[in-house]
């Protein structure tokens, strides 16, 4: 490997001599001195060198040192260089109030003189360069918390006796609804792309792993443009059995979301707020819950009436239930409940009581829907009735059905989009600022 | 939740009331006293009840222990029942050591009473019933050691600041070989699902992510049906900047497996023992290194010469040389390095003094290859050239090769198939059998 010190540790470290390694964000090429501000994975730090601009036969060291200044005034932005020289801490210095003095420099990669973004480019422009783009600092920064939330998660799962599993991409059927399936040439047959792990996570519950989790990807093929929605996605997913209720998944949801933000605000909380001025807070439990029908007329009292003849919700509803959490409850989560049967899956199960509502919720987050939630129906006779009435065809179905035919617990569980609760967490304002690549209905490429 | 103690917690406890829950095995259905062994995702335990065959009018209790009794006669085999009773620990007793007499039983789920699979039964009639396969402890016990496995490398790498990126399984071109491709109908357009995430986790690095990983799926439309492919599968993937050869991708490759194959020994080391028979060894690092071109040799020398026209290894030549390697090092792991530029993906970079050869390697784990690793060619004029030289359009390549214009670090890295290194690990002879749902040219069901 190469010797080198990241940026963030030098401001600890004492004068002396170091070794940096990064990508040459700007030069100052003056005629006495030159300026290089360096950037590696960890920060930016300032470079300084005295100008050599002529060889001085009688100084034996002039020849190296002219040879370095010629490279500098030379650099491309984007250049990776590795250089060793003297550290100093000077307060003078408005970039952490160090800087280093160069002594060698390499040049490890040249590049391309002119960049084709800049910092105003266009979203669709950044998105074409995205391995540029993703130098700035903010976009570094989202991949670390990214990192950060699903190692919290995954530890909370494994101190909690859950089994990782992986599930399959390549189904022979839909999951979900054949509307936004895509197919794929399989050998002399057709498959289609998982749209999310449901089938294939409540399948653990009949094997009896009891708890599981899987974060992987889930394909739409959704051709809608809106800041939410991607047609590959990161999902986040986890099932377990024996609950009594949805009421166990929302209680087992929001511990997870305390652990990752919790995670997030002891490593990255100042970063954060210096780099987005966002605050992050790590939420109280139990998260407000409120049955749907309920917010709809909260919604109504506040002045907005869903348009929508179903008895969904709509995105402005959202909002709007959101903000009246939050001023009454100064709470940036909201559990929307008891969704009407009509417009959930056949596999939600239904109150006992009223069958006109499912054990079921939705995630709301800053106003925006993360995640859906529910019981799941694992009455055989129950399921294939209700799978009837959403006009499926139980044969299709038949290795679904299966799985609850030779016993299975009672179980429930949730996903949840991985960019979905970054952007919002971090007040950004698409899925695309903090997806790695980003695909949409026009988009597969880089 | 239904409140259950585990069964692998029983033994800990003191005699007294205790609830379990879990799926009947057997019933053992005696005139005077019931049997049932109960399986839970933790373990099985036995659990009895005197017979009550018929009501006594003088004894109010006699109803309700009949109709315990009656329901125990009518239990079929995969029901999952909650039971209430007395824990008592009884040395006479095989499973454990430990009984519980029942005081209440529910029926949560019925089973159909033919179980569709038998413990002899096919691996192909297995994966049918994935489910019920699912239930026997060595496979529960599997997908636990692969979650330890996980979260040890996962670990490991957060704790040396790697960023965790998941990238889009959906391309607009190939990014192996374009043999094995999966076609995907993208609404006007084809998309091809990504055989493995080699373009995009170097594209972290001139990103300047540093160091990457991701544990995700991979995709080949490979026809071949032996023992160790899959045309879906998980691959363990990362890739680090400022390398100075493929050797620093050995040293961190070592550290990783040596950091998984520990936590499994702690965590499940006698249950592996116990049910496969197994001892697992924390190898010792250095893992031994051989470079291609003597391995061969060495091969040969023991009488088998591999029977390939390019420069590449066989399968029995790994076994071979794994079978050297054990007896001279005492070692199951081995890296075969140096492999020939002619068998090797024109992004690998070659040996500075030898173009004949390139700076990669191969790691060969119980005889059987797990992974490739090796440095990677970063300058784009050298890269260009090797894409041309393998018949390789520099148009197609264009999103690839525009990685390498704007400045990148030399890196290199690593990609690992999960459910060889479990197969190899536990000494099972299929990936099949490790491998939640298997996906093969004839299997897309369950």
């Amino acid at each position: 490997m190469t010797e080198r010190i990241l940026i963030k540790h030098l401001a600890a470290r004492e004068d002396g001599p170091v070794t940096v390694s990064g990508w040459v964000d700007t030069v100052r090429d003056q005629k006495k001195v030159q300026f290089i501000v360096l950037h590696d994975e960890s920060g930016a730090l300032q470079l300084v060198n005295p100008a050599v601009r002529e060889v001085d036969p009688d100084d034996a060291a002039s020849a190296g040192r002219h040879e370095i200044t010629e490279t500098i005034s030379g650099l491309s932005q984007g250049s990776f260089i590795t250089v060793t020289g003297e550290l100093k801490h000077d307060e003078r210095v408005k970039l952490g109030g160090i800087e280093v003095k160069i002594g060698t420099l390499e040049v490890v990669s040249h590049a391309v003189p002119e960049s084709p973004i800049a910092d105003d480019s266009s979203i669709d422009k950044r998105l074409d360069w995205r391995f540029i783009d993703l130098r700035r600092p903010e976009q570094n920064l989202i991949f670390r918390v990214q990192t950060t939330f699903e190692h919290a998660l995954r530890t909370y799962w494994i101190e909690h006796d859950f089994i990782e599993i992986h599930t399959p991409k390549l189904m022979a059927s839909a999951s979900e609804s054949r509307a936004e399936l895509f197919e794929v040439g399989y050998f002399d047959d057709t498959a289609y792309l998982a749209q999310s792990p449901q089938f294939f996570k409540q399948m653990a519950q009949p094997a009896g792993f009891g708890k599981v989790f899987e974060i992987g990807p889930a394909f739409r093929a959704d051709p809608s443009f809106t800041s939410r929605h991607a047609t590959e996605f990161t999902s986040i997913d986890t099932e377990v059995s024996w609950i009594s209720s949805h009421e166990d998944v929302m209680r087992l949801h929001e511990e997870l979301m305390v652990a990752g933000i919790r995670a997030i605000k002891e490593k990255h909380g100042e970063e954060i707020e210096q780099r987005f001025g966002v605050t992050i807070e790590v939420p109280t439990t139990p998260f407000p819950r409120i049955p749907l029908a309920e917010a709809k007329q909260i919604v109504a009292e506040r002045g907005y009436v869903v348009p929508r003849h179903d008895d969904d919700m709509d995105p402005e509803g959202e909002r709007q239930i959101a903000a009246y959490v939050k001023e009454k409850y100064g709470h940036d989560f909201v559990f929307l409940t008891d969704y009407a049967s009509s417009i959930r899956p056949f596999y939600h199960m239904r109150n006992a009581d009223d069958q006109g509502i499912t054990n079921s919720y939705d995630l709301v987050y800053h106003g925006v829907e993360i995640s859906t939630g529910a019981q799941r129906e694992h009455r055989i006779d129950v399921l294939t009735t209700q799978a009837k009435e959403k006009g499926l065809d139980p044969e299709e179905l038949g290795f679904y059905l299966d799985f609850f035919r030779y016993g299975v617990p009672p179980h429930g569980g949730f996903g949840m989009g991985l960019a979905r609760v970054l952007m919002l967490m971090l007040g950004l304002n698409s899925i695309r600022e903090v997806t790695y690549l980003f695909r949409g209905p026009n988009r597969l490429l880089p």
